[in-house]
């Protein structure tokens, strides 16, 4: 377990490799838009080939180890969900070995997660960020199209859930509510508008259109909008998340713009992790499992 | 007031027409796709000149009166809200009257609402079918795009809340989400297990997520997604109205699907109204008004 290796992160809409070496450290890094939605079915290994030729080449034993979407079913090989809760160990005995010119290729497993309520739910890609954000009681928040929620214990993930806030954020901005936007000029005042309007009743359906409301009363200004659908809805994901898990601060794994979002919607206290940290210690975790 | 007239439904995507005669009967009708939206700033005297022409022809003092998105910024003339509380005496004096052709065209003005927990919300057409659903003292829900819940107080209007059930569920529809969505063989049981779902605890955005979650996990056929989506959404308006309102059944102003959606939703006693009815009872109400 002292060989380098290279990690790679493949998603829906992104590749990111990195070349990890013997101590650890970052040596190169690669990143592309060639998610999974962009590769023909037979398009996965000679992709490989292609972004990766110069660390294969220096090492004919370098084992390239990947998490995400690449393991689905609209990926290169779908690797079976493995159930929560789960340890490192137990995606590792998940993983999925393949072969590429002689070099090893793992495939983390994706996790699912069956709540006693009737839910049931799956991620891939963050359970490998999860493993590695240094959290070994306690909640995670992962902010995305689907915002994941993971309570870790004892070190494995014990349950999740999925709460698709982005993904409503996303067709909230290109629909009829949003035609009156203007492009912000800064998060506030519109944000604290939204996590105000989330606390009131009536819910989320109500609460999203005073953004059309609100700007024909003039009580919201037409650049404040977009704040105001971003920060209602996340109000209303940490809302919901705390029904499910207490009011335990989680620790973010996030990059910008959900970062600054969610740590003022969390309120003093978060911790802060980057994606690329959780994933490459997620990976060697993983690794070390065996 | 033993006159006839003419009774226009002007909205967004379609304008309906009557031909209402002296003893209130229905003599004649019209419906087209030209709502607003196609028409051109000065196309709305022409267009209703071309199909009201026999009716116009007929009866030279015949007045026409409309209520909808006509009166709106992008209709015809912008017709300024009435606050609520308003009756159908307020509705009748912030009409705006105009000519076409020797006729008087009267067009009835949408209701705005500011309520104490500093929510603004705005309606055009629904105050009209409001007023004409017969109830003097209780809730009016009718559903739709952006669903209203209408309280009535002594036969006025007292106070309104929107929800953009409607808005969610096309966005949902055509979104990520429901990409495993099949076309519905019955409403049952993914209606059932979209009910269930609203009353879990997370809220809304996790519930939705289980439109595709429990496709992955094999517990929802792929044609009840779309009944699991919209009857989640609609438990979710009810739950949010009832914390508003309180939990009296509503009387149910609704076409086809609405009408079967919502009355299940609702449970046993919900009173049904058809569109046509409400607009028509409402128009007579405020014209006679005066």
């Amino acid at each position: 377990m002292s060989l380098g290796f290279i990690a790679l992160d493949w998603g829906t809409t992104r590749l990111r490799g990195w070349l990890i070496a013997p101590d650890g450290s970052v040596r190169d890094e690669i990143v592309s838009d060639e998610g999974i939605q962009v590769v023909a079915a037979d398009g996965f290994a000679p992709l490989l080939r292609a972004r990766l030729a110069p660390w294969l080449a220096a090492d004919a034993a370098l084992p390239i180890w990947m998490a995400g979407m690449v393991g689905s079913r609209n990926g290169w090989i779908e690797v079976p969900y493995v159930p929560a809760p789960c340890s490192a160990a137990d995606l590792r005995r998940g993983a999925l070995r393949h072969s590429l010119d002689g070099h090893d290729v793992w495939l983390v497993p994706g996790v699912s997660c069956r709540s006693d309520d009737g839910f049931f739910d799956v991620m891939r890609g963050e359970e490998t960020l999860a493993l590695g954000a240094g959290v070994s009681h306690g909640l995670i928040c992962q902010p995305g199209t689907h915002s994941k929620w993971i309570e870790m214990r004892d070190g494995a993930i014990a349950s999740f859930a999925t709460f698709i806030t982005g993904e409503i954020y996303a067709a909230m901005s290109a629909s009829f509510i949003a035609r009156l936007a203007a492009t912000p000029v800064s998060p506030e005042p519109g944000a604290s508008a939204g996590r105000s309007a989330a606390q009131a009743r009536g819910g989320v359906l109500r609460g999203l259109f005073q953004a059309r409301a609100r700007v024909l009363g003039g009580t919201l200004p037409a650049e404040t909008v977009k704040p105001f659908i971003s920060s209602l809805l996340v109000a209303e994901e940490i809302s919901g998340a705390r029904k499910l898990y207490g009011a335990e601060t989680p620790t973010l794994i996030a990059a910008p713009p959900h970062d600054g979002l969610y740590s003022t919607a969390l309120g003093a206290g978060a911790r802060l992790v980057t994606p690329q940290m959780a994933l490459l210690e997620g990976l060697k975790r993983i690794r070390a499992a065996a």
